[in-house]
Parts: C-alpha cells; structure tokens; sequence
C-alpha cells in the first residue's frame, strides 16, 4: 500500500521502518534528519506534507504538539492541500499518532472530513523502546469501519491496540493515562519517602504492598527505579510536563478541576527548576526529596 | 495456647473467632457488646486489659487509634501493670494490630520491653471481608525471633504476613499502603471524570489503559465503583481519613513533606462536608465531580 509518514523523529522513524519491512511503499517528510536506516529503505523523501498526502492512501503523522499537527494538516505545504477535490478518488486517511489536544482533535477531525478524507486519532504509549519493538500501546478515536481499514497498519507498530470510542477519544484516553501515570508515581514516592524517613526499608515496604490494594505497574517498576535510582530515561519529565499540560489545558477547556494532577504538574516543574526534566519521571521523587532533605536510598 | 484478645470491635470479633475456631483459650476484653458468636464461644471476658494481659501468654490489641493503644497498655487497668515483675516467668507477647502512629508505636514497644515483655506492630489490610474470611494482608514490625513465634497464630487470621523490619516498621508499611491506595483512587477519579466529561465512555477508558503502565488494583475494582456508582462501603472516607492524619502528623514529626497526601485528604474533607464520609472510599470521585457538575457516569 502506498503510505504517507509525517514526523520522522525519535518515535516516528522505528515505527515508520516498520512499514517498510511489511513491504509498503512509504512517502515520508520531516523537519529532522532521516535516520541513517530510513535514508537507506526504498522510502520515499517528499518535499512537504502536501505531497505525502497527494502520493499515499493513509497518511501517519507524529509530531511533538497540537501545533506542529495543525501546520501540518492545514498549513503552507499541508495534508489539506492535496485533499480538497480530492472526492472523485478513493477517500484517504489521515492517522495522527502524535499525543495532542483532545478538543483540537475532534476540530482537526471535522475539517478532514469536510474535505472528503477520513480521521483517526491514535496516539501511543510505550515510548521508544514500544516503538523500536513494536510493542506501543495504541489508543484510538474515530469511525470503526475506518479503524478497521487501518488496523492492520497499526498492528505492524503495536500489541494493544483499542478503538476507545469517536474522534478525540483516543485522546483523552492518552491523556487520562499520563494524568494516572503521573499521580501514581507521585504516590509511590510519598509513600517510599514516608517509609525510609520513619527508618523502613522501602525496598522491604515495596514488597509487601506489591500483593495488595497498592500494587500497580508504577509500584512495581517507578518504585523500583527510586530504590535503585536508575533514573536515566525511560520517559523524560519534561515530556511528561507537556502531557499534563494538555490535561490541565482540557480540564480548562471542559469546566472539571484536576487539583492533584494540578499538584504533580508543579512538583515537576520543580524537578525542572533543579536542572532534572531530562530525567525519566520516576525522578518525580527527586522533588519530593529536595523538599524533606532526604533521599530514599539513604535509609536502607 | 492461652491467647488474649483486647478491642472486639468490627475488625477484632472476627479475627478472635478464627483463634478460638483454632482451639485456643481466649481472655478477651472489649468496650463494645460481645457479639452473639464470642459470647457463645469459651472465650473467657476480663475485667480490664490487666487481666488478659495475667492469663494470657500472647496479648492482640485491636482497637481503632493511637490513644487508645495507649490506654490499653498504660491506662489504668492496662496490660502494662501485668507485665510489672513478670520477668520470673516466660516472656509475654504483645500483638497490636490497630493502626495506629508508627512513631508512637516504637515508643510503645520500648516501654513494653522494659517491661520485660516482646511487642509486634502488626497492622493489618482487607478490611471486615478480610477479617471474616482471614484473608488479610498484616505488616509487621519487631525482633524476628519473636515474630516466628507468633506467624501460626497470624496465619489464622490472614495469608499475605510480611516481617518488613524492627518495631514500628509494620505501621510505617499500613501508612505507606494508605497514602498510595488513596493517591490512585484520586488518580483514578480525575482521569475518569476527564474523560467522561470529555465525551468518552469511561468504562472503555478504563478498558484500554488496564494492560498499560497506569493499570493498577485500584483502576481495576475502585475505577469500576465509580463507573458503577456502587459506592456502599467497602472501606469508609471515615477511616481513611484517620489514616492520612497518621500519614501527615507522621510527616511533621518526621520532616517530610507529603503535598499529594495533604491535597487527597483535603478532598477527603470536602466528601465529609457533603455528608458523604460513610460511602466507599472510591467516593472520594464525588468530591472532584461537585468541583466539575457532572459525574462519570452521565457521560456514558
């Protein structure tokens, strides 16, 4: 099949390649450099998005925020250009795998359509390791006939892959998973600073609450990494700001409070006031510890 | 074995019974009634705590705060003025089970050592469910010699028995398990009523983030409370409010600084002033859906 890729970076080359190694014919455009394994496949290089879109029949785009997938939608040089007029042929699919704006998506969904194309939102989770393995997880929002056209696409790039619900529910999907993701780590470190400062080992404590109401995948893995202090990323704070950020944008946008996600969202911005954002999030904890003069590794 | 068993409470009763079922001679004393089950049992009621504590080789305390450990060992009539002397015969044990300040219980341990006797924090998890079924999860805390000897008599009351380190260090691991399991169930109710407000069904939500890194025990039975507004208790506000009091006031003693566990108790306070601190814990969604005006499931 003939694929466009928008968006060739850290997440988008891995997953563009497996394309590729499906035996699709890829037409591609990015801001970066082709990585050295893109430049060497028969992809493809256009010289804007416009052209991707007018050559391919799906078109993946993932790029860093809801403005960067907004210009290239309807930019200069944009999707939109090769789509308008473009009823008499098969109606394309624009698939943003980016993480953006819920409310921005539905608007951007709308405009597609009105342009006779199709729109699935499918942001991922599983970061560059998911991308690499293809093993992301991949939350969907948009028409489930659509879906299915491109499942298989999907299926080349990740395991668990859910159609959530309408355009934008991928979304806010995404989205409600990085506000748990957040406040779970933020949990598991007041709870292991808690417990090392009262003198307990917090490798002890992580064991026993592994079996019960505690126990989650942050528990496990996040509560590991602070014990251990492996905090090289993994999933980096400062994309994680950018994350909450979309929530509390929402949350705006929608009329609901998010006050503990509102408090996560400043400890990690501590985080970047002390030079860590580049951390992975594990090292929300960091916060936590500057404030109590503490480090959890201190007490076992 | 002669056992004693002081505070047979709603927790306290059934884990009694399950001693007495085991075929051991109980010395109990209790505020309340004795229910219908113990009065009918050989369980044999004491005058005062000091009574148990002269007949009985093993002491569980079970009641529900700090204050009232205290009384029972130290009060007038308290356990403590058995233990006076008593180094002529075989060491006594003493099991407190309450929840109660980790802080307060190694000051406690040290006096009852002085005493002449052995003292085990032993708190517990899994609620009146776990009491009846003797499934609860305990957390221990004290000499590990002294530990073996009381494990079969715990094994009759509950399967997840962890020794996590020295007296003080199994209240230390309930804190922990506390403010994590309060934490996500405030994770839980914000990205759900994220969703739900912005148009997604949240049970599919909760779907399609169960396999990934915010899947957690309380995603899974509290998240699905919420959706189903099953919000009988289950765990009360109540009582989970007292355990974060333990978790702040232990903070301040300790110099750590728990903003999450502060914001989440807060929450909790604004569930009590609308009259709904006897619902479910998983109630503590209501707090953030009066902030928003709209509940989870109206979106679905």
């Amino acid at each position: 099949m003939d694929i466009g890729f928008i968006g060739l970076g850290i997440m988008g080359a891995p997953m563009a390649l497996h394309l590729v190694n499906a035996g699709h014919q890829l037409f591609v455009n990015t801001r970066s450099e082709l990585s050295p394994e893109v430049a060497a496949s028969p992809a493809i290089r256009c010289k804007d998005a416009a052209e991707v879109a007018r050559r391919a029949a799906v078109v993946f785009v993932m790029v860093p925020d809801t403005p960067d997938v907004e210009s290239v939608l309807f930019g200069e040089g944009g999707v939109a250009q090769s789509l308008n007029g473009n009823d008499a042929g098969a109606r394309k699919i624009i698939v943003d795998m980016s993480s953006i704006s819920p409310t921005a998506t539905k608007a951007f969904a709308q405009r597609i359509n009105a342009l006779g194309a199709d729109y699935i939102d499918a942001p991922v989770s599983g970061g560059e390791v998911g991308a690499k393995a293809a093993s992301l997880t991949i939350m969907c929002g948009g028409d489930a006939a659509v879906f299915e056209r491109i499942r298989p696409l999907l299926e080349l790039m990740g395991k668990n892959i859910t159609l959530v619900g309408g355009n934008g529910d991928g979304q806010t999907t995404k989205v409600a998973n990085q506000i748990i993701v957040a406040l779970n780590i933020a949990a598991v470190g007041e709870a292991l600073l808690f417990a090392a400062k009262a003198g307990a080992d917090p490798a002890k404590v992580r064991d026993a609450l592994m079996g019960g109401f505690a126990s989650s995948r942050i528990l496990e893995v996040h509560g590991e990494r602070m014990i251990k202090r492996t905090f090289a990323p993994g999933f980096r704070i400062r994309l994680h700001q950018k994350d909450l950020g979309l929530a509390l944008q929402g949350a705006r946008e929608l009329g609901v409070s998010l006050p503990q996600t509102a408090g996560v969202a400043q400890l990690m911005q501590a985080c970047a006031a002390n030079g860590l954002d580049d951390l992975d999030h594990s090292a929300l904890v960091r916060a936590l510890e500057l404030l109590a003069d503490h480090e959890i590794s201190a007490a076992a």
